[in-house]
């Protein structure tokens, strides 16, 4: 594809040679002499230099050396080159006869059941959505228009998706919340989780990751609904737990493997590297950062950058100050013993 | 429904005016006027006088200002409130059309089989139970009577469940364990882990959790049955992973992201909070509770309380106490040689 | 089965009573005088003494008091022995009436589809592969020789396996990695991921593990291919995610809970325990061994072993010790100003 095909394709501006052919993408430091690569901002410059890109797209002002499209958001249109160059053909918007759908379901134009998807009765599915195989909706499921529900999703009674939701392989929404009470004889006893799990619009969910159900009972910290929420734009990696009566605020992005427990509130824009986790009952913030594998056990104010991980390093190292924490408390009084002395002696 | 009538079907006293119509229910914060909340103890004597719920559930003693019904479980009955408000069909004990069924395959009474379930040769289902769609059993699974299996369960041969077992979407028991030998040319080989899982009574496994078969080999630490066991009443949360030869004790809970490494014991009523974890061989006493994302290295006395996470903190004082730690084997000696000096000065 | 019989089998030596009955296999402690065990090396020698095994898998030259098989490596064969004693019929290798299969599909022999298998157009399988039931074959997956997929595997177009591969159930491979890019409006749009995960021979992964596919923007760190890869050999426990981009190094061994952010390199045979992360675009050496729960922030050179994770303990010492930390930059400071003193005071 020439690069002038490619602008008019991405609707960009091309400066220089316009008959470049283009014959893939690649990142900066990969890409050759024919592929298209990309640059968000000045601090890849030298990389940009050494790189044998044979064409860049870069955010204007930025000077570059070779042949160019212009982008105010050089990455999202990266993206859009990566859907040009591979292009990947949507399946067919009709039922497969081994689907099954059942009693008063609703289901919009241009939707796509795949083999053995299961509908229970009552779902109402919007148009331009698309089920793969092997996914179960429960009875009585909400889903809004143009989602993709990938193979192996399973959504329970309560659930209710907004537009332009993706749920990759293997997610789990409205399973029942770990909530058990103890009953007369010191058995535990579930409480049923039975207020269902609303999930807003543009909302991504990585594979593998569950997001519970809620129940009545929930302190929801003075907000009015009482279920799981999951707000417009957030984006959820893969194997991600969200407990019963979570709010995760509208555009926040939760990486892999983090857990909230029930009940947290999590601001808009908050972000959660790998691994981190937020006890239950906690606030969040708007547009915190939460560090990877960092446990969050308290109120963490808006803006905050918080970290908790202590960093990997040679174990004979590490075992030497793990043996010094142990000392730390009485070397804080002994320390203070000292400067009693120092100063009695001045 | 009138709070007389509430008190009836669920066996309790009323307190105060028994013809106020409850219309739902609610967390002692968020309640109204007309919704039903409840209190377990004397510590929400503050919460209760600031809430506007029109009626209480209470224990017996706690002094209430406001129609209540009297229970010495409050929050198991407030359960049993939760249920009889947003009743759930259950789904009809019936074979769907779809459902394969293997020989030599026993079921009993009120066996509910949903489409597209796969019941391998030789399983066995106990009467009441229900399979909900898209649940594979491989041969010879053995289930007892009133489970319920959720969409995409998967049980391997040699697992055994007990009677009233749930086991949430996207389980997985009887994967094969994570153990391999070495062969003569160095490389990993399998050990086939063919001695199952047994999942004892009124147990509960949350959603995408897996727990590994194990094999002959592996030490049980003095007991004598050759497989990972979960005991009776035991409730697991969401992405828990148990390894291979594993045992967890009766009443024990584990929250989620819960991970036990090959052949852990946990004793009765051990409580392990999310992201934790224990490595393997070790035991963990009766009614231990281990923390928070802390792990367990070592045995664990019964009833101790273990803990060993980081406090998420601003990043920048983060920063400054791992510097510290890194000099703090240093640091030691130093203020062992000033106290030399300050003992020989004296 | 007799010993000498059950040596034949394993073409091993016996030393001792060929006529002993074996009857089962166990552990060194648990195996009693009718069972066959194990020991690899002398470390073993105490527990061999008091063990009440009939018989032992051992290496050369380590002295055994009772009959033996004699094996370069014994847990490889007491591997071999487990699969002789507990015998699994491979399922049958034919195609479920069930099962689906689209066009321009290329299948070799002996090859078994399970009930409700998907297997999208354009797919390839070759001899010997087995595929368990509710297996999802999207588009153009290809799948070498001898391969075992368990129920409820999904795989993405654009993945490729090789031969011998294993899949425990609820495996996930080639789902869009979690990369977006901020667009005019400031939203997050998704950078899609086309350029697949290929997975070397005799790889086995394990229940409800992710990898993710990537896309052609990933910086690759030198490395060719745009693509996630796992290389041969590598074994990944239960609940393992691999992010974007990622290579794992021929051998390697991941335990369950790892986490490996986007573009992480690990070398050739790393072992990572438990619930251990990587953060992105870092690179783990060859040979290097991670603790449990330890997170990987930076560089790891070839053959280091790294560990980061607390050890739980007492909950009060713990915060005893947390609380110290707080202080720990400043008793710094404040022993620098005694040396000063002590030193001026000298």
């Amino acid at each position: 594809m020439q690069l002038a095909h490619l602008a008019r394709s991405l609707g960009l501006e091309v400066e220089g040679d316009g008959t470049l052919e283009i014959e893939g993408l690649a990142g900066i430091d990969d890409a050759g002499p024919r592929e298209l690569s990309f640059v968000t901002d000045s601090g890849y410059v030298r990389a940009l230099e050494q790189s044998r890109a044979g064409a860049i797209l870069a955010p204007p002002g930025l000077e570059v050396d070779r042949p160019c499209l212009r982008s105010p958001v050089p990455y999202a249109d990266f993206g859009r080159a990566v859907a040009l160059f591979f292009p990947r053909a949507r399946p067919a918007a009709t039922t497969h006869p081994t689907a099954l759908v059942g009693e008063d379901v609703e289901i919009g134009e241009d939707v796509g059941l795949g083999a053995y998807v299961v509908v229970g009765s009552g779902c109402r599915i919007g148009s331009g959505t698309y089920v793969h195989p092997h996914v179960t909706l429960y009875p009585g499921v909400i889903i809004g228009r143009d989602c993709e529900l990938h193979a192996g999703v399973r959504l329970r009674t309560g659930v209710r998706l907004g537009d332009r939701v993706v749920l990759q392989n293997g997610v789990v929404v409205g399973s029942e919340g770990f909530g058990f009470a103890t009953d007369l004889h010191g058995r535990r006893v579930r409480i049923p989780h039975r207020c269902g799990v609303e999930v807003g619009d543009d909302v991504e969910i990585g594979a593998n990751s569950t997001i519970d159900a809620s129940h009545p009972g929930h302190a929801r910290l003075g907000h009015a609904q009482p279920c799981t929420r999951i707000e417009a734009g957030v984006k959820i990696d893969n194997q991600v737990q969200i407990g019963h009566g979570c709010i995760v605020g509208a555009g926040s992005a939760l990486c892999a493997q983090v857990g909230l427990a029930g009940s947290t509130v999590l601001g808009k824009h908050v972000f959660m590297a790998g691994q981190s986790a937020a006890k239950g009952h906690v606030t969040i913030g708007d547009g915190a950062l939460i560090g990877g594998a960092t446990s969050v056990t308290s109120e963490v104010a808006p803006g905050a950058q918080i970290l908790g991980v202590p960093p990997g390093m040679d174990r004979r190292r590490w075992a030497r100050i793990v043996a010094a924490w142990k000392r730390l408390p009485e070397l804080l009084v002994r320390v203070r013993e000292i400067e009693r002395r120092l100063g009695s002696s001045d």
